[in-house]
């Protein structure tokens, strides 16, 4: 193993890139997508098959963390590596974003955010130096600045000053980080929709000095076109041998739109949301589970598929216990979703070393075009 | 793989057996506990690791099945073994005593029961003919008769009325089931807690004819000194060479008596539903994993477990979950659950075995008596 974080770009294929990110934990092969294990687990699955699945790195979430167990008690505990059994990477969010979220519960200052739980109400504070120590009591392996970024859309002055005050809390998370060897940093873009305010987040950044940067305050409203437009530009201005990170990305196809556009890790809770849900991901677009024309469909969700959920039942069955709201629908659709999307990842890392991801895109959009397969 | 099902006693101790049954689908492991399959799922479970627990052969509920998503759609898929991706053997019960319990919305005539579905209010009729179509369209290995049954305490004539009946149904259940080598059909002896009524019961049943006997109208509100002291006598009077299956029980010192008493089959939902609510079985008793002491808990559940909760998780972690109401709670719990339920036969299976089943017995209850482990 590493002993420091380490990251290195073995092909390029236009704008994309793939590699591999290296850490004492364990190595995450680029582009990467993240399962979100928000509370300890990614919900309806074990780790192991997280695992089996081929993600090598997952996201947690420092908002969710900090209020129920706690960081300290995960901390006495001995870190969240061992207490969720996964004992490859972890990145964790900054928990700023999950903060934001709650409108009307929340205070912003210069120092940091004011919060009630959504738990219990109680009373927290958020500072960049908290959330240092959070992540540190965690035992990350990426640890993610703290910063704060508006829904969009939002008017440019907002936008501005919204940048502003994150870069000032990048450099007082930078300060509060220190030097903790094998763990690393990522600074986070802001900027909305505006060329020269991610142009100057990006410089900002930089001047600071990070381990990775994060493409912050996309997927938050504007639409896939509006990102695309945005990523046309945004991973450009970051540098290129650091890792760069789109946060909360996304559907398939916005995930391929941004490994296209230099993107090289993402993280969403759609895979487990949607399996939860009745709603799986395949090759040929989504497919609900819950509708009445897979009640007697003998065939696999994907016939292609190697995941338990296709290898072991029918359409039929996933149908049945969906409308059953047994835990095995949640279980095998969001092991199905995770594989698909692991799959994704590993086809494009391919297709990028083999200089053919044009190719692969009009393949994926193709079949997705074709949509679902017939009814019996 | 046998041909036929077969049941071989290869050890006796004191009343206590233990054998196997053999049928094509495989081998049971007597005394076996069967995990409950209600809706073709141990809820929370997959089946490759309900069969790591131990487990040689599932109950599938035919009320639940007939309903939804009915017997003749598994029959179309292929059987119930396939839909839900288990291959070894399962046991299906009649649907008698789900009806039964379902008071208000039943009605019961010589013929069989006219119900309404506790899903969408639909009429629906079972007979022992139907109940046998049913699972036969199912592909059950392990067939059970259409019995009635009264909840205990019922006054002598109501409980001799409803054995009679259920003698009459087991006649029709055998006449309807006829020949089908390599499937088992069982009958169910009634008669409450009166001895006579089990006798004849015993008596009306084997004149009949069957592959094995379950005792049955117990476990249904009489409490554990009361069903001991029918099972005191009721598995003697049920025919020495075929297994013998006490349905619907139970917690583990249920079960310990009852394989005392001779009795070499059970199923229950309770590791499974305890599972589901943050309660754990374990060599010391039931531990309820909710409580506040175990937060910090770096302990496992029980050290000396080799299930995948014990083995990689904390108490803290497992209460954790259980508070955050996160699914993998429920998935750990239940497996820790049937792995101890598992573990627990196959130590009575090894001390009976070996003659020495009162000293396992002694131990089984000193270990419990000493409770959970105490807090840090």
């Amino acid at each position: 193993m590493a002993s420091r974080f380490q990251f290195n770009i073995s092909a390029t294929d236009g704008a994309a890139r793939t590699g591999m990110i290296t850490t004492p934990r364990g190595e995450v092969r680029t582009p990467a997508f993240m399962p979100v294990g928000t509370a300890a687990t990614v919900k309806g699955m074990l780790p192991g098959s997280v695992a089996e699945t081929g993600a090598d790195i997952l996201l947690g979430n420092t908002y969710h963390l900090m209020l129920r167990p706690t960081a300290e008690r995960i901390a006495a505990l001995g870190g969240l590596h061992g207490f969720m059994g996964w004992d490859r990477p972890i990145l964790t969010d900054s928990g700023g974003f999950q903060v934001m979220s709650l409108s009307g519960l929340r205070k912003l200052t210069e120092e940091g955010v004011t919060f009630k739980s959504h738990i219990d109400g109680s009373k927290h504070h958020l500072t960049p130096e908290r959330s240092m120590e959070i992540q540190r009591l965690l035992g990350s392996d990426i640890v993610m600045c703290f910063d704060e970024c508006p829904a969009l859309p939002a008017d440019r002055e907002r936008i501005a000053t919204s940048m502003e005050l994150s870069m000032r809390w990048a450099a007082r998370s930078k300060q509060a980080f220190g030097d903790r060897p094998g763990h690393a940093l990522f600074g986070i873009q802001q900027g909305g929709l505006e060329q020269d305010l991610r142009a100057a987040s990006a410089e900002a950044l930089q001047e600071i000095g990070f381990d990775g940067y994060a493409v912050g305050g996309l997927a938050v409203g504007e639409g896939q076109e509006a990102m695309f437009g945005c990523l046309d530009y945004a991973p450009g201005q970051l540098p290129h041998d650091k890792p760069r990170y789109l946060m909360g990305v996304g559907k398939p196809d916005d995930i391929v739109g941004a490994v296209a556009r230099g993107i090289d890790m993402m993280d969403c809770v759609l895979p487990s949301r949607s399996g939860r849900t009745g709603q799986a991901w395949t090759r040929r677009g989504q497919v609900n589970i819950r509708n009445a024309r897979h009640a007697d469909d003998p065939r696999p969700l994907d016939e292609e598929c190697t995941c338990p959920a296709c290898r072991t039942y029918s359409r039929a069955y996933l149908h049945h216990v969906t409308r059953s709201k047994e835990m095995i629908a949640g279980m095998l659709l969001t092991w199905h979703n995770l594989h698909y999307y692991q799959e994704l990842m590993a086809g494009m890392r391919a297709a990028i070393a083999a200089g053919t991801f044009a190719a692969w895109q009009a393949q994926f959009h193709a079949l997705r075009a074709e949509g679902d397969i017939e009814p019996l």
